[in-house]
């Protein structure tokens, strides 16, 4: 069986990771197909989707987050909610998110970004 | 083409209606697949996560949310992302929440939550 918990936890580590140091580099982890949904604002496959978060309005991010939960799909994806905070530039006051993916695996084996829903939470 | 943003808000309304009328009525929204993730405490099943969600330790209930977020699945499903805040029984302050959903088309047509994932988002 798919130890699908630890798949999403290593996934989400290495998400922020990237999306905190480089965030360019977030392409690899999406495919031609893969959607996302950057505060109600959509966008379609790698290139688009980087294309977003390169452009987001930050130059310095930081995610902080709690433990992933995540449960299996009917496809054999993994789907995933993240709540969390993040920090941008200078600002001290955190916001705080939530970020729901489902992970799929490509031809190869490979787990990639197949839905990604991200929306900042209004206190 | 599946609304699928459409039937992503109309479930949206039907389920947090439901919730805060007489909770156990949910039940006919779940399969016996269906997964609950509730603050990270896991059920199984229509049976299993009506009696979570009505062990719950509140009487009244009352969620307030946002326009949902919804994306089609690649098995024909659609994934919902939801934040808003609950009240519970005569408690002043809002809680807020966020809960993702996976709904899935039974062999009569018929969506039902295949996935749900509830987390408080703490401040």
């Amino acid at each position: 069986m798919t130890d699908f918990a630890g798949i999403a936890k290593q996934f989400v580590a290495h998400y922020y990771t990237t999306f905190d140091t480089d965030r360019k580099n977030l392409a690899g982890l999406y495919r031609e197909n893969s959607m996302l949904t950057f505060e109600s604002s959509q966008s379609l496959g790698a290139a688009g989707i980087t294309e977003k978060l390169v452009s987001l309005p930050f130059q310095k991010v930081k995610h902080e987050y709690g433990e992933p939960d995540a449960q299996p799909t009917a496809n054999g994806g993994i789907i995933i909610l993240v709540t969390g905070h993040l920090v941008v530039d200078d600002e001290s006051r955190p916001l705080a998110y939530s970020q729901s993916f489902q992970l799929c695996q490509d031809a190869t084996g490979n787990w990639f970004v197949y839905n990604d829903i991200f929306k900042l939470v209004l206190l």
